[in-house]
């Protein structure tokens, strides 16, 4: 499992990802997955808008690239970082891939897994933390929707 | 919105998806999305073993065709057959799309969104009926997992 104090390095590299989301005109929402020695095995960006799917979370498909690469389904020795708080699509996603470590940004008061659950969605060994670089994730976001007002 | 008598009949094709799913050694959940006019827009079985991909559930599939289908992310008119109840990822994915209508066979006490939320994952008008050949739809699942165990 990734150390802690490199974990605002991980959320770094989600934020990369969240930025290349808003320079394409979709939510910035970014993930990374990564290995137990660190090595980065699927990263993703939410792409809703250009595939015209509402399944293309950040999560979904850095879970989904992670698997690939491991040739498995389970993501039990790794930790995904993303820089908003899972809903619950991502949040079951990231039971059944029995994901071993949540880090998340920003909270989602309006449609994070835990405003939305009733018992934890993940796997019951799953470690979760959030708030990681909480206010840069959250201004991401808030750059964004400012942008698309103006 | 589809009328209430032909959800046998649509039922019925998510259950033949079930079946394809078991023939393919997958646990067998199958799913349609039906528009108002009738027509199937997306069909889906469980894959997740094939693809090594746990996101790649009946419902996340066939809500991912029908909106290629359709062009477009949202699927407020349309109806989607699952035999059985949606985990919270399918729940998640089934609010994101504004899916109007949910139908669903057998509960799934242990996975099911309505054991694991404290709110409607659902659009907030979107209508669910479950139940719907509900002992058919078990029996495919209770078939399968007896042939394992032989």
């Amino acid at each position: 499992m990734i150390e802690l104090d490199s974990d605002e390095r991980y959320m770094r590299m989600a934020m990369a990802e969240a930025r290349q989301a808003a320079a394409e005109g979709e939510v910035p929402i970014g993930a990374v997955v990564v290995s137990p020695r660190g090595r980065i095995l699927g990263r993703g960006h939410n792409q809703t808008e250009a595939l015209g799917d509402v399944t293309a979370h950040a999560e979904m498909i850095a879970i989904s690239a992670a698997a690939q690469a491991l040739g498995g389904k389970y993501l039990s020795d790794c930790t995904l970082y993303v820089t908003v708080e899972p809903c619950l699509m991502c949040a079951g996603a990231l039971g059944w891939s029995q994901t071993g470590r949540i880090v998340y940004g920003c909270e989602d008061p309006r449609r994070g897994f835990s405003t939305m659950t009733s018992r934890s969605p993940f796997h019951p060994k799953a470690k979760v933390a959030g708030g990681i670089l909480a206010d840069e994730c959250r201004r991401i976001m808030q750059d964004f929707f400012k942008s698309l007002r103006n």
